[in-house]
């Protein structure tokens, strides 16, 4: 008999778990300019080289006080204090030194003046002349004082390597005074559609021909994750083209991902040009649905996705297999994702021992959270993906749910009312 | 008295209603290539132009029969079937005409030849000969066919205008061999950091001076949201330099931010400034916190954000008022946020009427999902957003929470183990 089965799914995370071993690319270091940092994995540990604020500051507008000259003053007794001058921004705390029975008039943000301890707010103070200001109210020591150091200090980790570099890192790198800083450059990936049916986007239609759709899905999807997407070629379903497509695509990059030719059919053209090139590690057949015959392979070090012909087995393959991997290559861990909780409107079932994705559609009705599960015949109803806007994660233990039960899906899209 | 107080503090939700009325800028349309269009606003409604696929196709790899012709197959029993031929993903239809007692060989995606009416799966079959089958099992009328127009049906909206573009929108319009489609242009947006402490990243740092970073973090908030930035420049604390610089900024883009000079000090310069410009609205003091201070105005319809001087206060001027802006000037909704519900570890109290921004530490322990509030003293700590990983908001109708209480919280980065 010619057809081959897939006996033996492997589990996603033995999946995860071999490839991790067997992946030996290593991201380019760049040096960028911290003010184009964001998105970047961290190359570097970075720490402060520096107290911040670099000296004790006003945290409010008001006056710069020793505590213990106002310690009984009260709207009814006000202390009286001689206003010795202003501290703006631009100031140092050299500039005065507060002695008793004194004050200096602060903006926020302005250093505190040598011998203050505190500042006491512009609404409890009234200045009665030029030089001289009652205050109205006591302050501890340190009150609306933000303290050297207090933000950060010398020799803080503020950015671990592998970390994604948000802008409040940059907000805190250029308060550092930082400008340059050590990130990984992006992965490069080539993109192959293969089968003899597939044109590029934009050529005439002919009869037996489709769009290589699946092939630009994958290229938008990694581009969106940040991947650089270097080469991208449409293949005919023949073994010994694709060999060589997939060897020219592996000296391009750091990463390859193919669609079609994989699934369990009269041959599976990919995966047999893939093995033509020696792999050091080869595995076919993912425990997940949609996507089961997904490949993987790892040549020379490097990563071959074998991915189905069919748009949402494609983009299951990619978030249950190689997101893990991406976040993986450069120490760094997936992000969060937002999630929302409802009651399911209908059964879902997955066989056991299968991790389902199950595209959904959240709804509120009565303020109450609903999630209908999209009915789909085959992989390839891309159009579930537009109408639905979540995901459920059906693990591998768990058959399915029932109607009526609670469970926890991933909303890719708003909430429609 | 010299000191302005603001008195009436404006609700989130009203500065945003507010705002949404007097803004009335309209971001340019853009053609952009389809494999290049993702995460920008589709600034059309885009149909399906013809049915997908675009005729029945067989879903897995076997057999193409009449289901009458194996009614009553069985492993004991097969039906004999004579072999007419085989269909590959690149031929069409019409290359055969499955008569009675007929079948054809078909691939995965391959169309259903004329007169077929269901596939029988590979593994449910035998080949006899080049030119005989036995079929093992009956199937019903159009079992794994997927059907003309089953994905997507000529005339189906398959993206509105406002949604942002994600890959599998690319996938599906590269199925329908759209090419090109409209989408809104980024928004320009200019940046003045305003203080005459400020010095721009990278110059030395004298007693008195620091680094302009607010700027440099609303600059990065801005360029991760995909707002292009064309004009940062650091502003002195004058008035009249102030109003020049904003009027500057005006005429090279749509949306412009001031960081400093808006607290309830001394001088608010950069109120004062703005107010010079003849705003067609104008409106000081937001019921957040951090953030009160933050004003916001329209110059001829172009929005003028005027933001805390303080990093955190700024991040959260941003994402509380800012952010659903953005939106809306797309007709687009705000993309859902990780969250995550856990139990306070400490209590957290904000004032009656404000909406509290509190970062958190969000952590796991024996299992449980635990929140600690990060202590604060001042709107500047910058350094609370690289410790935590969450951002808990406190409605305006609550006045905190308890400890222990189950709170449900932003997640901004993964959870430590």
């Amino acid at each position: 008999m010619k057809y081959r089965f897939i006996r033996i799914l492997n589990s996603v995370e033995d999946v995860i778990k071999a490839l991790k071993t067997k992946i030996s690319i290593k991201p380019h270091v760049l040096k960028v300019n911290v003010v184009k940092s964001v998105g970047y994995f961290a190359a570097e540990n970075i720490y402060a080289s520096f107290d911040y604020p670099p000296y004790h500051r006003s945290a409010v507008d008001g006056f710069a006080v020793r505590a213990e000259d106002v310690s009984s003053a009260s709207q009814f007794n006000p202390a009286v204090l001689k206003l010795i001058g202003f501290m703006h921004t631009n100031d140092t705390p050299e500039k005065y030194i507060v002695k008793k029975g004194e004050c200096v008039e602060v903006t926020t943000g302005a250093p505190l003046p040598l011998g203050a301890n505190a500042i006491v707010m512009a609404e409890y103070a009234k200045k009665l002349s030029n030089s001289e200001v009652e205050i109205m109210k006591p302050v501890a020591p340190w009150d609306n004082v933000s303290l050297k150091g207090e933000d950060v200090r010398k020799g803080q980790l503020i950015v671990r390597k592998g970390e994604v570099i948000k802008p409040w890192h940059v907000g805190l790198l250029a308060t550092l005074n930082i400008v340059e800083i050590k990130v990984f450059d992006r992965l490069k990936a080539s993109v192959l559609g293969v089968g003899d049916e597939l044109i590029p986007l934009g050529s005439k239609i002919e009869p037996g021909k489709i769009v290589s759709s699946t092939m630009y899905l994958v290229k938008a999807f990694l581009s969106e994750l940040g991947v650089n997407v270097v080469y991208t070629e449409i293949v005919p379903d023949e073994v010994e083209v694709i060999s060589l497509k997939v060897r020219e695509a592996l000296s391009k990059s750091d990463v390859v991902f193919t669609t079609g030719g994989t699934s369990v059919g009269l041959r599976d053209f990919t995966v047999e040009a893939v093995k033509k090139l020696n792999p050091d590690f080869f595995l076919h057949g993912v425990a997940i649905k949609p996507g089961k015959p997904m490949a993987v392979a790892t040549v020379k070090g490097k990563p071959v996705f074998m991915l189905s012909g069919y748009p949402v087995a494609t983009f299951t393959e990619l978030i249950a297999v190689f997101e893990p991997i991406y976040y993986s290559i450069y120490g760094s861990k997936i992000p969060p994702k937002p999630t929302i909780k409802g009651r399911l409107v209908r059964r879902v079932y997955v066989e056991p021992g299968i991790r389902g994705y199950v595209r959904v559609k959240v709804f509120k009705k009565n303020n109450e959270v609903l999630i209908e599960p999209l009915m789909v015949t085959g992989s390839g109803i891309l159009s579930t993906l537009i109408e639905g806007n979540g995901l459920l994660i059906v693990p591998e233990n768990v058959e399915g749910y029932d109607e009526g039960d609670e469970v926890e899906v991933i909303l890719t899209n708003p909430i429609g009312e």
